[in-house]
């Protein structure tokens, strides 16, 4: 089963063209393709940051919302995101793909094609692939590999510290709302959704000024802002009013709405000056925005003019609706 | 999309859940889970192994040929086999899984048992997970973290080198034909599918007796030769009569079918005494045959009776059928 209806060379054919249109690795890198496992040499550095994301047709995209390099780019920017989120460099991608029986001839190098522009555009080499065909369903498996001296960690938020959160969210919810609605998707929301950008120098940025905590929002802020709680063993508070929303997007989807890419923070109160955060919005092009605190307590409470609002999961306000 | 159905608790406390039942990482990891990547301290080895493996409903497996568990089981079994492939010691797997929008509730902790007894039964730690449901298909993504000192390449075979495979071949293809025909599946043969022996101490007793090249078969043995054939530069002849079939599995699949995981090496000539190959059989308790012999030239080469036959990437003897 497997990989054998593509036979023996096509299918390591393929895999050698993909792998070819990627960017060089470095010298971390001693053997990054075309042998059962990619090599990393681990001499100079402290920490290896890991992290595995698995992309499902029909579960985590539609393939009539957009292209097979989209989906290919799309899979590769979400992984390298946890790579932004640990405040790590990239060293490496290695991506499986798995295509349908019946795909068109071509679809595992479109994918792949938007695999290699996306580990491009990163800075992140392609190390490794892996190709098989059969059943019904596009599936995408990427993991990154990157370095990191002083890791983010989930863990590290206190009582007092205050929560930032880079560029503005809900555009990513937006599109795939638009598009089960059958509506019509604005640009930005197309784009967020489809080329989503992991913050990788946004973080080690934020890493370098003492930021004690950080995730990238891939499941909403609310969610992941839960993830800090739990990890941090500290209440947070969410001042609905000051989340930045993308253009067009209801303040719900700003709350709840995953997969924007950006970071949450946690940083001790009062590291960055209004002129810290003019300089991080002049270097990087995205604002920086205060949005709330970190608590003795656990859990995540959101207010909206100073009053706590009942939320589920989802964003939606029960406390309003009721 | 995503996980987002979950709710954000739920799918953290399954993987805290899943990730609990795993044997403890050793000292190498350093930030096992609960956080966007998990950490390797990478100080005192040489070389970090990385692999990425996926496994799609209908496309690998069906559900109905086995369990949820053994699916689970299946899929860190072949991720980890990428490793004793490259004769390293696994540190570390990271596993990501979707289970369809209508899945029972418990298929993910099901799915996830099974990862956590192989990477228990292997030692090889779970160190990272994540989960989403949605669409209709199970997919699985087994990332495996080894270390190595001197790593088995498949680029290292040399013209007069011997062939040798470890264990019988052809179970795992055997019991895939039998499901297809709606026959009955002999017991070995479902655990030669199902629980794979990754052949981790195997691989590093070889490495160290100077095997110059290894590969494990996941592809088969005349399409895993030709990887070696192609990255070593050299020409493979097999003796098809040597092939060690397994109990009751046609030649032809003993020959071309995958999913072993059995070992091929190559290795200087006159390395392996009968003495040696006693001892590796009386310490393992599997065979180790020698199979064939690499020559100048390229290209996998097949002989019966002194010979050569005419085979496609299927293991059918044309010559014979014609």
């Amino acid at each position: 089963v497997s990989s054998i209806p593509l036979g023996p060379g096509a299918e390591f054919d393929v895999i050698r063209r993909i792998l070819k249109g990627a960017a060089p690795p470095g010298p971390e890198v001693a053997l990054a393709s075309g042998d059962d496992c990619a090599l990393l040499r681990a001499e100079d550095y402290r920490y290896l940051a890991v992290s595995v994301d698995l992309t499902v047709q029909d579960a985590h995209f539609l393939l009539d919302w957009g292209t097979p390099e989209l989906v290919g780019g799309r899979a590769v920017r979400a992984s390298v995101s946890d790579l932004a989120a640990m405040a790590a460099e990239p060293v490496g991608v290695l991506v499986a793909l798995n295509v349908p029986a019946d795909a068109e001839p071509g679809l595992a190098e479109q994918v792949g094609a938007g695999c290699t522009s996306a580990c491009t555009a990163l800075g992140a080499p392609l190390i490794g692939g892996d190709l098989s065909r059969g059943g019904g369903t596009l599936a995408l498996d990427v993991a990154a590999l990157g370095l990191v001296e002083r890791p983010l960690l989930r863990s590290g938020a206190r009582p007092g510290d205050e929560l930032w959160v880079t560029g503005r969210l809900g555009a990513a919810a937006g599109a795939v709302g638009a598009w089960k609605a059958g509506a019509p998707v604005p640009e930005e929301w197309y784009d967020r959704f489809w080329r989503p950008e992991p913050r990788l120098v946004e973080a080690r940025w934020l890493a370098e000024r003492d930021v004690s905590t950080g995730i990238d929002l891939s499941d909403g802020l609310l969610a992941d802002a839960g993830h800090i709680s739990a990890a941090s063993g500290v209440g947070l508070e969410i001042d609905w009013q000051a989340v930045p929303a993308a253009a067009g997007v209801e303040p719900a989807l700003a709350l709840a709405g995953g997969e924007d890419y950006e970071l949450l923070v946690a940083a001790p109160g009062g590291i960055f000056s209004p002129e810290h955060v003019s300089e991080f919005e002049r270097t990087f092009g995205i604002p920086l925005t205060r949005v709330g605190r970190a608590v003795t307590g656990i859990g995540v409470r959101v207010f909206r003019d100073g009053e706590e609002v009942a939320l589920d999961s989802s964003g939606h306000d029960h406390f309003r609706a009721g």
